[in-house]
This record gives C-alpha cells, sequence and structure tokens, in this order.
C-alpha cells in the first residue's frame, strides 16, 4: 500500500492523453490533511484564481467564507458538516464554504446561472492550490438549512459547497475504508461517454 | 485600440498576485473567433481536461454534445442561441452544449450538485483549451426549452450551457460595441468583496 506522499501522489496521477496540462491530472480530493498552515499569501494566490473564473455577465456570483482553524468561521464551517466529513474534515487547516447570488446586481433579475459559475471559481481555486502543492476536497455533506442560519444567507443566495484546504497528510490517520480509498487509482468514465454528437452516437 | 492577437492577449491578461498560475490569467471570453478549425487531438485533450474534474461522489454528471462546423450537432446547438450570440457565435468552429444528470446513477437520488459540477468541468476544459491556444465563450443566452426538444433532453437532467470554442479571431469583424468590449481590459471585484469571514469583514 502506497504511504508516503510521494507514493500517493504518483498513484493519484490522472492516466490520461498525452498534451494534457498537468495541473488538472495532480488534482484529487484527499481525506488525511497534515497539521501545516496555509500561507495568507497562498490563500491570496488561491482566491485569485478562482476571481479570474468565467460567469454570466461577468456577474461573479460566488462569495466564499473562509475559515483558517482556531477562527469562528472555520469552527461555524466545521459544524454544520456531516458527522462522517467531520471525521476527516477537522485534519485540514482551512475550511471554505461558498455561496452564490441568485440575483444579477444590476437589476434582479434572476441568474441561473450562480451556481454553475461558482463549481467554476471553486474548480479554478483548487487548480491554483494544486499548483502550490496543496490539495482541496470538496463536500456536499452538510446541513445545509443549518448553514443558511449559521451564515445568516438570504434568500438572495443559494448554498454552495464546503471545501477543505491543505497539505497532504498521512492516510494512516484515516480509518480502514477511507484509507483504501486514499491509496488507490482515480476513475473516470470514457470520454465515448460524456462526449456526444447525441444520445446514441460518442462524439470522440 | 489593440487589433493584433498579440496586442490583444496581452490586453486581456488579467493583473494578478505574483505566484498566479498564467493559465488564470490568460483565459477569457472573445466574441471573434478565426477561420481556423480544432484538430481532434486538441478536442480530446479538452475534454480529458474536463473528464478529471471533482464531482459529488465523483458522479461525473456531465455530459457534452459537441458540434463541428458542418456537421448536425453544431447546427442544432448554433439554432438554439439567441440571436444577439448567433451573431457572433457563428464565427467559432466547435460549438459545446452542456447537461448535468440530476440524479445519482447508483440509486436514483437526487444530485443537487449536478450544475456545479458541470461549471467545474467547464472551467477544466475551457483552461485546457486556453493552454492550446484557443479560447472558449460560455453562454446562458439560448432558448432552453428549445435546446430540451432539440436534443431529447429528459427531466433526469438540467441544462447547462453552451460553450463556444476556437481560436482568436479579429475584433474587426464584430460591430462596434462589442469590439470594445473585445478590446478593453477586464474587470473583477477585489477579494475583499468575495472571500468572508462573514458578511460584515472580508477575510483577506
Amino acid at each position: 500500500m502506497p504511504h508516503t506522499p510521494e507514493e500517493i501522489e504518483k498513484l493519484k496521477h490522472a492516466p490520461a492523453v498525452a498534451g494534457v496540462e498537468d495541473l488538472f491530472l495532480r488534482r484529487w480530493s484527499p481525506r488525511a490533511f497534515a497539521d501545516k498552515e496555509v500561507s495568507v499569501d497562498d490563500l491570496k494566490k488561491i482566491f485569485e484564481a478562482a476571481r479570474w473564473a468565467a460567469s454570466s455577465y461577468n456577474e461573479q456570483p460566488w462569495r466564499f467564507f473562509l475559515g483558517r482553524r482556531g477562527d469562528a468561521t472555520y469552527q461555524k464551517i466545521l459544524d454544520v458538516l456531516v458527522e462522517f466529513n467531520q471525521g476527516w474534515a477537522k485534519s485540514a487547516p482551512v475550511l471554505i464554504f461558498s455561496v452564490a447570488s441568485n440575483k444579477f446586481a444590476a437589476n434582479g433579475n434572476p441568474n441561473k446561472y450562480s451556481i454553475h459559475d461558482t463549481g467554476a471559481a471553486t474548480a479554478q481555486l483548487s487548480l491554483q492550490a494544486t499548483a502550490l502543492g496543496l490539495h482541496t476536497h470538496s463536500m456536499a455533506g452538510f446541513d445545509h438549512s443549518k448553514a443558511r442560519k449559521v451564515f445568516a444567507v438570504s434568500d438572495e443566495y443559494d448554498i454552495g459547497a464546503v471545501t477543505a484546504l491543505g497539505y497532504l497528510g498521512d492516510p494512516a490517520s484515516l480509518h480502514d475504508q477511507l484509507r483504501a480509498q486514499e491509496t488507490s487509482p482515480r476513475q473516470r468514465k470514457q470520454l465515448s461517454e460524456f462526449v456526444l454528437l447525441d444520445w446514441d452516437n460518442p462524439a470522440l
């Protein structure tokens, strides 16, 4: 079983056709994080990458609550996670909670792409983290109504995801099943399953 | 006014704190595309980048209809765009229409993150295109019900976005207002506006 960070990163490196940027292949979602802070400088770079994501009418609907271990925001985010996620996410030194403005500021019209675009910004944030030797793990598993209450999220915002951020840790810190996931290769559908001419015909 | 592709790329290069990957800074959404095909090899790399995006329970809910100029899929996508978008998007040699499976295949439970994760995959696709010297421009402006009909999209899928893909073209091909947008610097909110400790306090 791979054990060192180097062994694990090698195993998680996505197999792909040649010519794909390494950044995409190195990004994966661990559950074991190291007991090591993320610097403010690195956090600025990570959110700067999110900042330049594309959005409908350049609305930039994403808002990120940023919690660092020891502060109130971190504790609030950790508290809304389901117990299973709390179990491992508490090892991450940074927790991020995204929400998305669902109206255009200019005219109050509904923005149907707020969550789509927040997903895009979160992908950019995660890739920049990867570039800095960090990892992210985004989660759907938290109490959405509790998060809305705890963060006073009005109806004008939709709930996004919670993302753990930090340096890779030792999988030995995880329970058996999670350790197995943490140390097994990544799996994806084939291109022919999701790049289509129509429902019956692959495009590539 | 900047005019050559080199001048425009320089103008559109996002200003950002040092240490942010150039890929994020070079990505922007043009409306003038060159009359130059995208190779199948490059399309494979672009969708491979999307393939390795993160998704809730690794569901990979994204499906992309891929149209290349001259094929039926391209024409169907072009036909559902609003007239304004048709005007410029027809210059792109590739049009992509995304939909997102809104149920988990394993158990039929609703997947509330299908559009969020499709936004992430689309960001990765766009960034890989940037790495290959290409550009993308995603659009919300199309007839969603018509798209659902034309592509026989069942209720089990949500409608995503349409993305134009190709090489940068000459802004002189655009009408005045669009040409002005095509040749003006990019704008974003400050980090302090969207990275928060709580609604009243910026985190960075």
